[in-house]
């Protein structure tokens, strides 16, 4: 029994043992906030496959045990949160499955959730709750170095339940992620995944291709792109700094949504390329005005 | 006389009287620089077609004098800077332009250089020194109360003087700039149009898009991207609440540079938009990785 339990008796702590596995940002992160409360996790257990992350973590003392296996990381585990890369899932969740205690609970952090549904499901046993979690909250730095406690603070957490989950195991978890700071929504994956095409996924696409197409500019140019930058297109680098192994899994693993956006994002440019090309100040004009009018009903949803 | 020029004779100011036209974010911040460092000038004249503005800059202390009328604005004047839309400028200096005094600089704050060369030039009668000038520098708010004397700190202002100018009034009016915290940067009106369709417009525009993109959803998911803001769309929208009369006047002013680019991202977006819908992962991580290193460039170019 480590000190912490002894210090906490399981009875008055939210979870006996949780897991996170996979140690980044969100991962040491979510760890930060289980050590700094200790009434949310009596034992906290960390795994990552990468050994050099290992140490890292139980260098920065951000975990009661850290793990290589996840077989044994799980293994009496009443929580479980996968905090890789959404591309890893189906393997991890394929490995430690077998492994998962009755009764315990399932969850992760994934950026989509139709694909977590399609690749954990299959692996999670009977008697073991699957409650899908994406906490909107993240920078564009990576690693156990980059995970602060406060990175969920005043930032939304939505749980995707399959229907039919345990009531009370959907609000154990929402009290966990609340007392992390997190304010909970519950919705059904396919709108999670559509409402985060159009708010996260497609603006990171659009920073994405427009850095890269400054990237492809004449040298003379480009270096002058850098030393201006600060007109507007900064504020896409930053957004474009973004984890590319992360990225490239949201975009794979939330094709249809994406794509639909493109779609629209792109007749849109088009109209307006148009309007550009023959003068038609007035459509620019109308445009230009109607935005304004978004960012005014943002500022007060008090999330500007 | 002014009691402004009985305490700083004008042989100890770089400028004796300056008039600035156009008393929106812009126009009046450089009112403030002006009348916080009496050094500048040793009389501040403000002039702007709009009632309310004329009395709110005059309420606000921050011009020595405030005109109606512009012809008797620039009277005496040795420089004047045009600081209204930049569709505005082609009126504005034809009625100025008899008006100007022999010897004194002619310059403006406009977005675009090679439009305000073309509008304004033909209305500069000899004698009178045209130095066109961009401050890089600006939010998303207008009018007179949204200007602040530290706007310009640490900005690039960017001179685009035709060929054979006076560099005599290139250099002072670089000066008053410097005094006012800028960095300046002198260069070809058709190299800054271009490297400001990349660092500025295009980012403007695209943001602009998605926002109309996302306004044009049907009203139960546009409710949810408002709540759900933070997670990348947020930081367009701020781009996208930008004055809409200005930037409409960019895209008008600014055309064959910004529909050139326009194509180029448009071939880019296509190609990521493919690479999606084929699962193509490795062309994704290949460009999100590239992106990153700009980023890099930027923190290294101290302009992040
Ligand atoms: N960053 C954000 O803004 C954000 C926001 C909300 C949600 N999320 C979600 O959070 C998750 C993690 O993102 P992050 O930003 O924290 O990533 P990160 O900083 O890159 O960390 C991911 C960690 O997972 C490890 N990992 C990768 N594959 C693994 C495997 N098969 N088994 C065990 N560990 C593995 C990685 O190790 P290696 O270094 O060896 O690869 C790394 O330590 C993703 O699902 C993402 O969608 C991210
Ligand atoms: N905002 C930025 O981020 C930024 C950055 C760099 C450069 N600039 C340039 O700065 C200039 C002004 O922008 P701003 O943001 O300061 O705009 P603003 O806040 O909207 O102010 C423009 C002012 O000019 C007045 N005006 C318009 N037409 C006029 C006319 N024909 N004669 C006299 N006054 C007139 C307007 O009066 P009404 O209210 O009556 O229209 C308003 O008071 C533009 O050329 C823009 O390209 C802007």
């Amino acid at each position: 029994m480590s000190a912490a339990e002894m210090n906490a008796p399981p009875a008055a702590t939210l979870y006996n043992r949780v897991c996170v596995i996979g140690l980044g940002l969100i991962g040491s992160s979510l760890l930060r906030c289980l050590m700094n409360d200790r009434g949310l996790a009596a034992e906290v257990v960390a795994c990552d496959r990468s050994d050099a992350v290992r140490a890292r973590v139980a260098e920065l003392g951000i975990a009661d045990r850290v793990e290589a296996d996840a077989t044994l990381a799980v293994a009496g585990a009443d929580l479980v949160v996968l905090c890789t890369p959404v591309g890893a899932y189906a393997d991890v969740a394929a490995l430690i499955g077998p492994h998962l205690a009755p009764g315990s609970t399932l969850s992760d952090v994934g950026s989509v959730k139709q694909a977590v549904v399609r690749d954990v499901s299959p692996h999670v046993p009977d008697g073991v709750h699957f409650v899908p979690g994406h906490p909107l909250a993240g920078t564009e730095h990576s690693g156990p170095d980059a995970g602060f406690k406060e990175l969920f603070r005043g930032r939304w957490l939505i749980l995707t339940p399959p229907p039919g989950t345990d009531a009370g195991a959907v609000d154990r978890l929402g009290r966990l992620w609340a007392a992390c700071g997190s304010q909970i929504e519950v919705m059904d994956p396919s709108h999670h995944d559509q409402v985060l095409a159009i708010t996260s996924h497609l603006p990171h696409l659009i920073a994405y291709t427009i850095v890269g197409t400054a990237t492809d500019l004449e040298e003379t140019t480009k270096s002058e792109v850098i030393r201006f930058s600060a007109s507007g297109f900064r504020d896409f680098t930053r957004i474009a700094a973004s984890d590319p192994v992360m990225w490239r899994d949201i975009f794979l693993n939330n094709r249809e949504a994406v794509l639909e956006m493109i779609q629209r994002f792109t007749e849109d440019l088009t109209a307006l390329q148009r309007a550009i090309r023959w003068g038609e100040g007035d459509k620019l004009l109308d445009l230009f005005t109607r935005t304004r009018a978004i960012r005014r009903s943002i500022i007060d949803a008090k999330q500007a």
